[in-house]
């Protein structure tokens, strides 16, 4: 379900090394050669490719790239070299410090928190704690104010069962619970925090299932309903990561396109975020959305060395 | 700070399990040679053993010994037994379970999450996840009412932040945030239970300081003052294993040796739990509690091989 392209026979690290470090001597940077070693490497090559680097030439990678690109070519190539939870902790503490949190902004906690393995979201809340000396749930509560921070807090402290195990006399009563609570305009209810902080997914998928059955509606249609407020929003965006992730993602890559200009920030995000776990779903959603190619979509709208890295991540042969 | 003697020198994982293999097998069980060897391993060393035992003999160490022992010894020996993840899961699920869901059932919860690492913590709710095919939240969840749910949930989902560091500021204005709560006899408000659940106990522990400058008195004292029901007890609890765990456990082994008969479930888990961690901390702290020795008093309230496994894991020479 992944898109990237790892050669069946990788290099060596030290290999890998050496030909990034070539990229970045002599006059002007081998974007090229950067998007061929990196773009083909599975998160684990890249890992050992940063400690390789630095033990090799005493430098971060992250920082010679960082001072070898530019734009949005260089924080894309960055947050695909980051181990996936540092990524993912730098992004939720930029979503928490940006000046402007609203709900696209405090998306990036709901993904990782609802759209990632329990073990991730721990990585995640562990490389927090060791980068920003405090923990993500204490920035939470002092960035957002009520009742989203409740929410937030209740969904990032969560460790899931992670298997695929449903009980339908469970799903039956949640479901009816959170009618309920959309019914009486009470969306952030302790019960319903409970309920989608604690559950598995398959079982929440169940759940979701049962609402549509019983009360004709998908249940975001009548999260809809209640209002257009941020408490609404938040709770569309935690039930469609919860529900569909690649459905999810499939809207934040078309929402970054659609309209003049393109969110660049949003697109990299979930291409970075998901070309190792599903964007061939993601992609397969794209296209039931739109009736067009993902790819043709990405291409169309990029260009220079951020599309080819984007594309190469999206599997395209470079 | 930890009271086992591990030898300098330590016997090959195989040559502990040919040992025990011995011990159980022939005319009778040899408890002191079972003693003799668990009692004095670290947790690696204990993990070795078990899975090193089941290599060698096709079978569950845990289920021989189960076999082998019985009584107070038996349940003693297997806690120690366990990797203490495993065994944290499974002291919490037994708290869910009992019939008589009192405060000192429920105490075993807010050990793990208030006087372990966060590390700890994660481990035990992995395995927790393994062993009952849904969350440790979910559990609570179900088989805790309002409003101690509310705090149990959310000590559980902490995760602290784990170095000492300490904003003085913070520790100002969360002294007086408590102090209102508990004049206003709100000691479930979502302030407390965010502040209770997402501070590292470094933190906490100022917090707790500044209320006694400013106050008065220690913050658990007014707790008291503020009722004798199961929200103030809970309370109580959680501040004491955050502020000093090894408080905590010296007054959980003085109430299990209190009073006519002995409390071994509570005696056995404190020395498991602790032995490795902080025990040398608690018999000082039972010293200045009680003005007698801890290792006496279990000695005198206990007997046989129980006695002498609890007492090589308090560090003395069987």
């Amino acid at each position: 379900m992944s898109t990237i392209r790892v050669p069946d026979v990788v290099h060596s690290p030290t290999q890998d090394c050496e030909k990034l470090k070539k990229a970045f001597e002599g006059w002007g940077t081998d974007e090229k050669a950067i998007i061929w070693v990196l773009g083909h490497r599975n998160a684990s090559q890249r890992r050992k490719i940063r400690e390789t680097y630095q033990q090799l030439y005493n430098e971060s990678l992250i920082d010679r790239l960082h001072s070898e690109l530019s734009g949005d070519f260089r924080k894309a190539v960055i947050w695909w070299t980051y181990d996936p939870p540092e990524r993912d902790a730098r992004l939720a503490n930029g979503a928490l410090k940006a000046k402007m949190k609203d709900i696209k902004c405090l998306q990036v906690i709901v993904e990782i928190a609802c759209a990632s393995s329990p073990h991730h979201l721990v990585g995640v809340r562990q490389a927090y704690c060791s980068l920003y000396d405090c923990s993500l749930e204490e920035d939470i509560t002092s960035a957002v104010s009520r009742p989203l921070r409740k929410i937030l807090v209740g969904l990032v402290g969560s460790y899931r069962y992670d298997k695929e195990l449903v009980d339908i006399d469970v799903a039956d009563a949640e479901a009816s619970r959170l009618r309920e609570a959309i019914q009486a305009k009470q969306l952030d209810h302790e019960d319903v925090v409970y309920l989608l902080s604690t559950r598995n997914v398959h079982q929440l998928r169940a759940t979701f299932e049962y609402y549509k059955q019983r009360y004709g509606n998908d249940i975001d249609q009548d999260i809809e309903k209640c209002g257009s407020g941020e408490l609404e929003s938040l709770m569309r965006v935690i039930i469609r990561c919860l529900y569909s992730p690649e459905k999810h993602f499939a809207e934040v890559i078309r929402s970054s396109l659609v309209g003049l200009g393109t969110d660049e920030d949003s697109l990299s995000r979930a291409i970075v975020a998901r070309a190792e776990i599903d964007m061939m779903k993601v992609r397969g959603e794209y296209f039931n959305m739109n009736k067009t190619n993902l790819d043709d979509a990405v291409k169309g709208d990029t260009s220079g060395d951020y599309k080819d890295f984007l594309m190469t991540l999206l599997g395209a042969r470079i």
